[in-house]
């Protein structure tokens, strides 16, 4: 994320250098945006810990860390729904991560949509937030795929 | 972020409804990826608490919460910068934001890059990862930008 601290010409500065030198929160994880290198789109935000880094920029996949699981998983590996990583940036303070992937079988959800993000925040008539589907077709069946 | 809960078709339901009932973390924080409303490109990624969350909605205009400054900013309220909102969307467990926007002066990045993620991740001879510049020329010079 941006913050205004000086820059530096080092090699290994963080926000000039060409040294990658992540930078961790306090649960050992970076930011991840993940978008289809076809449409743009954002298909997901999730975590990768040092080892799901290395993994994707070696192996040219996507892995990440799960929070709720506690546990590296490489995407795709229950659904199939692997993702072929194209191009992979940080960002200036090198807490975040954005790939574009090439998405197997059209979805990142696991909902069964494209993206994660098929709902609009909207404002009803009294102002107040109200959500809005939107590219909200489901691709797969979630209960068959993850076999509940 | 994704997980495997079921979902229910309350309309309230987090991953199924149309109520915002977004997920705040232990500091009271959601995820926020901002993205360039006309090349697709991912500006930043920051976080909203409750306060930015609303402020975004109610203004159109993109409202953060600085982890390192620990306050509320709008975007562009030093440098003039400002990013209106053209569609904002929540993913499917609430813990993250999508905002797509029409960024004034060009320029999301405070080092005055376009964008916060103007390096490439890429492999050495050796495979060790090196980082490249890409899309890196500024926009506007900080120092005039921010005073220092």
């Amino acid at each position: 994320m941006c913050s205004s601290a000086a820059a530096s010409p080092a090699l290994d500065d963080i926000e000039e250098g060409i040294a990658l030198r992540p930078k961790f929160d306090a649960a050992g994880l970076v930011t991840c945006v993940t978008t289809d290198a076809g449409s743009g789109d954002v298909l997901m935000v999730a975590h990768m810990n040092a080892e799901a880094l290395e993994k994707t920029i070696q192996s040219g996949e996507a892995w990440y860390y799960s929070r709720s699981r506690k546990r590296l998983w490489k995407k795709g590996e229950s659904s199939g729904h692997v993702q072929r990583v194209l191009e992979m940036r940080i960002d200036c303070d090198q807490d975040a991560v954005w790939i574009r992937v090439d998405q197997a079988g059209g979805a990142a959800c696991h909902t069964g949509r494209k993206s994660c993000f098929y709902r609009r925040i909207d404002r009803d008539a009294s102002g107040e937030p109200l959500l809005t589907m939107v590219d909200a077709e489901r691709q797969f069946d979630p209960d068959k795929v993850y076999g509940k």
